[in-house]
């Protein structure tokens, strides 16, 4: 066991700071994803190690949290700071275990080290803290009111960002960034990516003379580490982004525990896109397959359900969009897996009454670069069958028709949770517009008009989240700086000496916290 | 069916505005809690009512979440004003139905009333859409966040509050402020009250000009109409303040939903209260005995365990406990099954090993006005066996005796999550008190420095909450403004022209809502 700064250790599992061998029997293997074949092996993590991991992650959580918000975002900039110094190393690997494209994994990079650097920011600023001072009167005590990191963070890392969402990404750095140690749960579609990634977690953890318990990544199968991750009594929360079937496999182990935690879990997505007349032209044929097969389709935010209105613009558009597909090709997929739950998602919802195919592109070189689909129905399937709303992760769409405004309006109320919804169309071009505007705020986290909701910008305004079976809490986002509410709770001292308080809630302000002060007494 | 003004009506469920009979077969009894007289009967609501009710929430909710805040904000000054100008009658139907003292319950409609007023100067500021704009640049798209209410929420009234937590209390009142209709059902042991209260909000609701399914009021059992409410589609989210068994039995019908729901419930709580040696006085012991017998000890926030010293000043600290617990005489519970609750809680506690009792007061006159009763023992029985933990709700406490402060913190550090805790303490007096109240914050969402937890100010800055079994969700408070919080969302506009959007986030500002604009673009 050693520290080290070339985190291609083959050692695989990252306990505490230190990396050592799994203990467990299984073995994982990462994989080329163009040719298929086997790059590393990597012995899953054993009990001992995932109980130490936890065990570690709770004793560094009292030093964590007790550092100002300045001393965590120095930590999250020297993160950052690290891996866009390793750059190519990183999307090397990445490129090869994934099959992503090196363009969009640099993108990726920039987007992983920008959202460590934005989390940053609002440390800096630090009124995340939500301090509130109420001073005592004649009938009331002084109450102070802030909040504090709830405990040791799991994150599940997401196949389809190997650094976005994996484990440097979005959760990590929101955890991290609140006071809470995380221990992550590397996706097997990206081991060794995950290993560079923690390395350099790890290597600022150091560097900031922090315990090495505030970070641990950890090699296994869902079944086995996720359950025990989420069973762990050290465990406070979970941050996960993955299938609808994963996310509540781990609420079901969340709530089994004597202290049920929360599960924040990204778990599935249509996308309604809405076109009004005047959005049926070539280029947003185009677009919209743009948008439909980028990433392979491997976006939680690809637009997997387009509403047409009936007519003949509308068949002029369809065809537009049959026509245009033809020339698209299949890009290898994540995984063999991935693309095989795709052929098994597309033939079901291929196979229902009323759904035909509006057409196909060329399969790609590799043998999960399945052609691009696209299919077509009725809004009103959309509306009586819920079959219709089966996601097909991977580069395949519905088109549904619409006769008419409230045919629209039906189709959209019967769509379970999203994370977003779409409209193409002019401001004036109907009444119906603000309606269903603030219909689908019901439905969705966020509302898209005149774009694609591919491309989630990470900002203090994004919102990347929605109610079930979009997430299992529509109360937070997983993008932006909002994500960093999961992992707070609030906390109120009464009466309690200045020299008791801890610093967020001090009369004196050290670390000089925006504070509402006797906003609303009265 | 006729809407009234006078809501002494013995039609005893109101839908949608609208009183009606109960159609269900089960009756329910109003019963006078000192002499055990039936006082009224209550037929139940039947299914149909129930679905009404429901239905009838989600149509106004369209209505209700387009108004202002502002316009709640006159609606939430309207029900205060109409129960202020009640009070003789609705404390008179209260103090039968409770047994609880006029004075005590003139209060409560004070704090009710104030409540609802606290909410109105939360909407007339209304920060708390948290409202968040980034202007498009070259890179990144117009993205404007904002908080909306997530739907109708079902609240259930307290057995301890029949009006700061029951029909007006501070569920309905965060609910309407945030924009939510609400079905309340009625508690049993105030069906009177609850329906006097839901009068005057009915007759709000249509002063406003506001949908009568804005609030609907219904009596049933908890298995019952509870389930029936949690489960009906049409619920977004619950609100509950009561036993363990009942707040895990609608956590249990939520997650059983095809759409899982948030139930916010407010549980149990010892509320442990830590003892330093400068605080064993006589005025401590008797402050106390009054915080513990307040209200006939049936406050969730009751100073359940008490932690003191081993040794002589501890004895002596005890005696007078003891001293002191011969002159309290037992007070008129709420009712009979809250006293058999409390024998059989304090009989368990009492009967474990290494558990005596320290003392007892004399029994009230009413059947239920038991002996104020107070046990004790170890701090190590309190980290080892934890049966220990067992609330007794009424005027029962235990008393742990601690060896030194590794004792202390241990038995700490053994205890669920609390709603509160507290300390008595010089600032000087130890090195551990720092450590020791940040442990605290861990385990509760109040601490306390020198006082008691009974008495919970109504404040921006209090936290009514705690980790589990305290609450099922530690991330929200039941009392203060932060209650709101539980009933919204956020979603983001991307790209949205003006005209489409809703007013909180529209550029021209129309309702003047504080927003962080362009706040951490990089």
């Amino acid at each position: 066991m050693s520290r080290t700064t070339t985190p291609t250790t083959r050692q695989p599992v990252l306990v505490a700071g230190q990396w050592e061998d799994g203990a467990a029997d299984e073995t994982l293997h990462s994989v080329d994803a163009t040719s298929g074949e086997r790059l590393a092996s990597y012995a899953c993590a054993g009990p001992d190690q995932i109980d130490r991991a936890a065990r570690a992650a709770a004793d560094a959580f009292e030093t964590l949290r007790a550092t100002s918000p300045q001393q965590r975002a120095e930590l999250l900039e020297d993160i950052a700071a690290r891996l866009a110094g390793d750059e190519e190393a990183i999307v090397t690997v990445a490129h090869t275990e994934t099959g992503l494209p090196i363009a969009r994994l640099q993108g990726e990079l920039a987007r992983t080290t920008g959202q460590l650097r934005l989390f940053s920011s609002l440390l800096d600023e630090a009124s995340y803290l939500d301090v509130r001072i109420d001073h005592a009167t004649d009938t009331t005590p002084d109450l102070r009111f802030h909040r504090i990191p709830v405990g040791p963070v799991a994150v599940f890392g997401a196949s389809n960002f190997p650094l976005a969402f994996s484990n440097a990404g979005g959760d990590t750095a929101s955890a991290l960034a609140a006071g809470c140690p995380v221990i992550v749960k590397a996706h097997q579609a990206h081991l060794g990516t995950g290993a560079r990634v923690s390395g350099h977690i790890a290597d600022a953890v150091a560097a900031a003379g922090l315990p090495g318990g505030t970070h641990s990544a950890l090699v296994g199968r869902g079944r086995v580490l996720g359950t025990a991750l989420v069973q762990h009594p050290a465990i406070a929360a979970v941050g996960f982004t993955g299938s609808r079937s994963g996310g509540l496999a781990l609420v079901a182990a969340a709530q089994s525990r004597p202290d049920p935690i929360p599960v924040f879990a990204e778990m599935s997505s249509l996308n309604p896109a809405i076109l009004f007349p005047s959005a049926l032209t070539d280029a947003t044929a185009a677009a919209y397959l743009d948008s439909l097969t980028l990433g392979a389709g491997q976006f939680c935010t690809k637009p997997g359900l387009l509403l047409v209105p009936e007519g003949p613009d509308g068949d002029r558009f369809v065809a537009e969009v049959a026509r245009l597909l033809e020339s698209r090709v299949g890009q290898t997929m994540l995984t063999a897996g991935i693309g095989d739950a795709l052929a098994e998602a597309s033939s079901a919802v291929g196979g229902l009454d009323g759904v035909t195919e509006v057409g196909r592109g060329t399969p790609g070189g590799a043998a999960t670069a399945a052609a691009p689909q696209v299919f077509s129905t009725s809004a009103a399937r959309i509306a009586a069958d819920e079959r219709t709303h089966t996601e097909m992760f991977g580069a395949a769409g519905l088109i549904a028709r619409y006769a008419g405004e409230e045919d629209l309006l039906a189709a959209v109320r019967a769509l379970p949770g999203q994370l977003t919804a779409t409209v193409h169309a002019e401001t004036e071009e109907s009444p119906v517009l603000v309606p269903l505007l603030r219909l689908l705020e019901r439905k969705a986290g966020r509302i898209i008009v005149g774009g694609w909701p591919t491309g989630v910008a990470v900002a203090h305004t994004m919102v990347h989240g929605g109610p079930f079976p979009a997430t299992t809490d529509a109360r937070v986002t997983s993008v932006g700086t909002a994500a960093i509410d999961r992992f707070l709770r609030p906390v109120t001292y009464q009466s309690t000496p200045e020299a008791l308080l801890p610093p967020a809630v001090q009369e004196e302000n050290p670390w000089g916290t925006p504070r509402a002060i006797d906003v609303f007494s009265r």
